[in-house]
């Protein structure tokens, strides 16, 4: 498995999201013996992962096999794999199975998780969203609350498991409240003979004063009205402080307890624990504070890019946000710099005594999107504020557009129109118990 | 969760397979309270399992809820849960969680599964496909196969990665055996870097002299040629005696071990458990005997429908394929000889003092199919013998109309298409480790 230090200079991309593969990608054709490791077998369009949860699509439609994608980049081999541990001295990567990999550079893209703010106990009990286990658990439990609903006979049980707890209002979260409240009052009365689906409790719950709190103050009041509309409770300025089996416990004295039987979270991020392990300056969260080119300090052969990464956009001042497009640019950064290195000195790799001077990773917004229910978005798009209708329109062509590459997008296209027409969700399925 | 004896006579439905939901389908507008049991929420397209085993189609293109396939059918509940005792005597069917639900009608089609023969220890080892767990099961591990020989350096364990041991040359059998060919050639070769994924070998053992043998001969002759084209091996008359984590042990001296990493159980039948409770007669295989109108000795208000009932055919002697036409039919018979009987006497109950005359059960034979690999089909059709690209594009004509009512049959003629031009999977996930 291991590569001989003979040969092209070998680049060991960690990391199949979307800061990797496009890193793989932009090395096309590079003198470079390429490696992408990841822990599953496939690229996942996480932005459309909510859609998953809430069984709108299936697992394959937003997902594709990593070797597949690159199958005609001839420098570059997949591995299924999962790091344990980096050596930057030796510079070796170990993985958990115990075989190594040697690297002349090195593209940590591991992306983050969620977190729960230190009780790590709430975490069987409020799944959070980032693979398609979670998403997969997630539509699980939420259908099987229904099901367990129309068999319930005591009034307080049945109400319990009628209410749906989101921690968390950012885009995940304000996502899921709003497909899950769509299917609750457009998709399900007719299925059920026992309980009325549309008397469904879905709360959002956010700590902070406004939803969406990475988008315009406008859009932030736009979301809020259209949860309200699709009768979604949004508690703002209001925090958990205990989940259990039974439901949540808020800080908020209005309505401090709430019994419910599905509690989901959409909260914290926590990086990969690997970024701390480079030897770099991290912040509070584990992100690795980068240098302008997206190295380390004093490691010139050591990329982090996408969420892992926690750059400052020198023209703003302000934090670059942890979204796709994001991500994708800090890969092609760090792949466009590797590979015009290699094509100046395509042998020894760079020393770290003599770093090359390289041009700074410059962060361009398009825009952020968050659709709310059916037909609804609310964002901004190469800094025009979007919202309703043609936001939405806007959200499904650039989600189409970006699926392009993969063959999914008519089937997604297909799925859409038809839960659009007939509210119907084609993928209900509880496929374990 | 329980009705009450008053109002319409209560049917119970246990199972929702092709016979369940036909019969609860044929009781549609009758004066009854129809209860539809499963122990999952959802309606499975069963002869297109090997489909989503073999990574060309997702859960959602095969299975719908079954609640919302029953929708509009206002005098019909579904239940999730699981029948884990009968009592004729009481009319009352206990259910895992400990809650009962009477009846005055019931159908039990909870169908049947695979058999290891006595040897219960192999199921882990060589998992069968009966269901969308399976059927991920299987994928996900022919999938890592692929995966874990890419990153083996000792060539014969990189030899049993690549080695695929199908057990059972019915239907299932020769179905998986095709498509997993079909995948290693075709597929996979390109993704691939370190192994040449068109050297995987994939042995199918029959333990009979011939493949297919519900089939007539010619269809088993066509079948195993087709296969052998595939570049699989055929190993007629042969039986396993062994499975182990590293293979299998066979009672043909000629190759009596292949070592592989990859097994699949497509042989046996063993029927649900709870048939053998009714106190009517079984099979070997704990298949119910049923009377000629699928009712149970003495009992004219239990039926047994589907693979669990076995049906001799009057006109020819032989038995009743296990076969989804076959089931759909038993299940209408089953509703019809109730809906028939609540018209004429709504209540009381039939008592079993004195069993109406009723119409025997006639099983119309409208033939079948089984595909191999790409563009390749034997069967009989209306007693034709018909094989090759015909056949082909009439199984695939067949299938698309059965899945009508659902709304996949779009999302999965696309899929179809797709994978038929251009070799390629689009489900190729693994979803767990």
């Amino acid at each position: 498995m291991s590569q001989s230090t003979d040969g092209p200079p070998r680049v060991l991309i960690l990391g199949g999201g979307f800061a990797g593969l496009y890193c793989a990608r932009r090395l096309a054709g590079a003198n470079a013996r390429v490696t992408l490791l990841d822990r599953t077998n496939h690229h996942l369009f996480q932005p459309l992962l909510y859609q998953v949860a809430t069984a709108s699509l299936s697992p394959a439609d937003i997902a594709s096999p990593i070797r597949w994608v690159l199958r005609r980049q001839a420098n570059c081999r997949v591995l299924l794999g999962e790091a344990a541990a980096i050596d930057p001295d030796a510079r070796l990567v170990t993985l958990a199975d115990g075989s190594a990999l040697g690297y002349d550079y090195l593209v940590v893209a591991l992306g983050v998780s969620h977190a729960y703010f230190g009780h790590d106990e709430w975490a069987p009990l409020a799944p959070g969203l980032k693979d398609l286990r979670d998403a997969l658990d997630i539509r699980n439990r939420f259908l099987s609350a229904f099901e367990r609903a129309e068999r319930e006979t005591d009034p307080a049980a049945q109400r319990a498991l009628l209410t749906f707890v989101i921690v968390g209002g950012g885009p995940t979260g304000v996502e899921l409240a709003g497909a899950i409240a769509e299917i609750a009052r457009k998709a399900m009365p007719r299925d059920f003979r026992a309980v009325d689906t549309r008397a469904a409790r879905i709360v959002l719950v956010e700590g902070s004063p406004r939803l969406l709190s990475a988008y315009s103050p406008r859009a932030s009041v736009r979301a809020y009205h259209d949860l309200e509309r699709l009768g979604v409770e949004v508690r703002l300025d209001t925090h958990v402080v205990g989940v259990d089996s039974h439901g949540v416990t808020l800080d908020n004295p209005a309505g401090k307890r709430i019994d419910a039987a599905t509690v989901l979270w959409a909260a914290g991020v926590r990086a990969s624990p690997l970024g701390a392990r480079l030897g770099a300056p991290t912040d509070r969260q584990g992100r690795v504070i980068v240098e302008p080119d997206l190295t380390i300090p004093g490691r010139p052969e050591v990329f982090v890019a996408g969420d892992l990464a926690r750059v400052t956009d020198p023209a703003t001042g302000r934090e670059i946000p942890g979204v796709a497009p994001a991500a994708m640019q800090m890969g092609r950064h760090a792949g466009a710099l590797i590979a015009r290195e290699l094509l100046r000195a395509p042998s020894p790799p760079p020393s770290p005594a003599l770093p090359p001077a390289r041009p700074s990773f410059v962060y361009r917004d398009k825009g952020t999107l968050a659709t709310i229910g059916r037909a609804r978005a609310v964002g901004s798009v190469w800094g025009l504020a979007v919202a309703g209708y043609p936001a939405w329109m806007l959200w499904l062509l650039v989600h189409i557009l970006y699926l392009a590459g993969f063959r999914n997008r008519i089937v997604v296209l297909i799925n859409w129109a038809w839960a659009y027409i007939t509210y119907q969700r084609g993928a209900r399925l509880i496929t374990k118990e």
